[in-house]
């Protein structure tokens, strides 16, 4: 590793506790003694924000998100200050900042703020002067002085964002699993851990709920050419490199395979073909915060059109009354939805300049006797929709099938 | 009452859990409903400050202020952001403030910052719209954008600073007791509970133990001429009025009697008169972080002095410690020391323009079979040290003889 600036995030289960704490300060300083400049950024310990939410919830009963960003922020400081703690203990020059401290400056919205710039003159200051810097992750300010959070996966976006803002070497996301797999290791037993993937592959992945990294951050790290790694905060072997230019495993045409039960697909049928039905549908469910996935249209060009779409089965109820007391203005015949359901997808870079990659998924799923209910398809995947019980058969079958579990051999 | 602004200050016990920051909001809630501004100023719940510095003790031998600062001064912030909540709930528009959006300017120290400035801008336009405004106490803000926090008592500081510069009307310390008592009524039963005290004789019995008021925030109040009432947060009744001219019970000589155990005399025999010694010995102490208390210097004149001086008895192992150590310098004989002693003094404005205050307070110790110690006076104060098991009846006599169990005629 040449020497450099590394930013290093360590989430909620890395500094869970004192312990926790002192082994993170271990790992900061093994990076300084190769000879990194280090900026560390770090999230509330454990289970703080849920003991801090659950005080606000007893005396609130719509807490007001100005108020809640208010409090949760007193998490990441109490963090701060412990690791500038234990790496002064350990002898190193240690200095903690607040998100405001750091320059992090947000738009002025509440519980999802997004950074519109970060003043980076006081953090360039400390790593001239030799120091560790020490950044709570997942706030910010907005520029009348308004305390921000940056919304869920907050403290990797800080990380990010600090990174391409100070022109890092390479921004470090320490988390509880040592990389990003092919697969999920606890169905698939074949799944490999990557040592490469491009942005956009981490993107679908992280949007299909690989979970290890939020989409958010990984979008900010393309768009700022910040090169990411995701490894284990216990463990020190070396975890995935997110970048845009991978330069191994280069000949595989699927990189990964997503996974995700219980989804419902639901059904709206003999809908009014107009022009206003499809927005009135999604927008009527945005508004009740009813997030759906993939979207289906069929008989077009009749006067009456099918719409299907997949949802996450906890938000049937409140769909089927939301269209329940719309029914007047969507003007339809009537909804069926089929609950137990799961989404498979397939997600690799290479399938752009690879046709029939869908065409072998199918094949594949049929092959092991199993139906496909819905599918999507983006530039570098394909989602599929089958039964729950047949989701991990069908995930080790695709597994199998693009080979995910050799390890290709480097460029 | 007439109309005006009020600065409410809530300690640690009076916020502790939910339920007493739901206490808290009823009693804001009524001095709003009065028809007051309000700006309320609260510390750290509960035991929220012990659990802090029991995770900086386990990481860190000696932990910096700074990082020590950035720690504890989450605290208030979750309590200001938890009682906004509870006001908001009431139905009271409320907004909460660290101590740096207060506009709370310190000087660069950390763990014990004086107040430099207050830039009150951001409250006053809250005030004009109708908001109750939350205030952090203990916490403030350097030039250099460092958070510091203001020692012990930095809560009832906060609140007063707030109240001068706000203009305030009046500024209400709730606390866990009624108000300040001519004596402490845990021990005389005839302790009376005083209408009204001035500074300088709060200023007194606070520095003797009093303990309900910090004497630094009271000092404050008397250069800025801030009114205060002590009261209870539990109790509706009417507390204790600190003001420059009291109107109450202005025929009392002494207005009250604090007393403390667990003192220890400190001889120093056959000193070197010389004119170094004195400075030498105290400043010595003073490093050692050794609080002497009276000081008497017998002998001047010959060629050897003796000083004595009072500590608490827990200093007592480290003072023989550090005057061993520096024997060389201060050129002593040996050392004599007299544990199992208490201070008992009297206090009052009164005091000044009747000699032979302290005439009488030797007279009725005598009368009691009492041996005084050590004495010491100020023009509002005679302090005066006795053994451990006499204290209570010195202070019973006391409180006798000057007739403290009496109510006052009203002015």
């Amino acid at each position: 590793m040449k020497m450099g600036l590394i930013v290093q995030k360590f989430g909620g289960t890395s500094v869970a506790d004192v312990e926790k704490i002192q082994n993170v300060a271990n790992r900061v300083a093994e990076e300084k003694e190769n000879g990194n400049d280090v900026v560390v950024v770090v999230s509330a310990m454990g289970k703080t924000t849920d003991h801090l939410v659950d005080m606000a919830q007893q005396i609130s009963t719509s807490p007001s998100k100005r108020e809640m960003d208010m409090l949760l922020t007193t998490g990441e400081q109490v963090t701060i200050s412990l690791l500038a703690l234990a790496l002064q203990q350990k002898g190193y020059d240690a200095i903690s900042y607040t998100g405001w401290q750091a320059g992090m400056v947000t738009e002025p919205v509440h519980g999802n703020a997004r950074i519109l710039d970060i003043k980076t003159e006081r953090i360039k200051k400390d790593l001239a002067e030799g120091r560790i810097v020490v950044v709570a992750g997942f706030q910010g300010l907005t520029e009348e002085g308004e305390i921000t959070t940056l919304g869920r996966g907050g403290s990797d976006t800080t990380a990010v964002a600090l990174a391409a803002a100070l022109d890092a070497d390479k921004c470090d996301i320490y988390t509880d699993v040592t990389g990003v797999y092919t697969t999920d290791p606890r169905y698939v037993k074949g799944a490999r851990k990557l040592l490469g993937i491009s942005y956009d592959e981490m993107l679908e992945l992280a949007n299909l709920g690989a979970g290890v990294l939020h989409p958010r951050a990984v979008e900010f790290a393309k768009n700022y050419g910040v090169t990411l790694e995701v490894r284990s905060s216990m463990e020190v072997e070396r975890g995935t490199l997110i970048e845009e230019e991978i330069s191994m495993e280069q000949n595989l045409i699927v990189r990964g395979i997503a996974f995700e039960d219980q989804i419902t697909r639901v059904s709206i049928i003999g809908l009014d073909n107009s022009i206003a039905s499809l927005p009135t549908i999604f927008t009527t469910l945005a508004n009740h915060h009813i997030n759906v996935d993939i979207i289906i249209q069929s008989g077009t060009g009749t006067d009456k059109a099918n719409i299907s779409f997949s949802i996450k089965s906890s938000d049937l109820a409140e769909t089927l009354e939301v269209l329940e007391e719309n029914k007047g203005l969507l003007n339809y015949e009537h909804i069926e939805s089929e609950t137990g359901l799961s989404k498979v997808s397939i997600v690799g870079a290479g399938m752009i300049s690879n046709p029939g990659v869908a065409a072998k998924m199918f094949e594949v799923l049929a092959g092991e006797g199993i139906q496909v209910k819905m599918v999507s398809t983006s530039e570098i995947k394909v989602s599929t929709v089958v039964s729950d019980e047949q989701m991990v058969s069908a995930v080790e079958a695709l597994h199998d099938a693009f080979e995910l579990a050799k390890v290709a051999v480097s460029a």
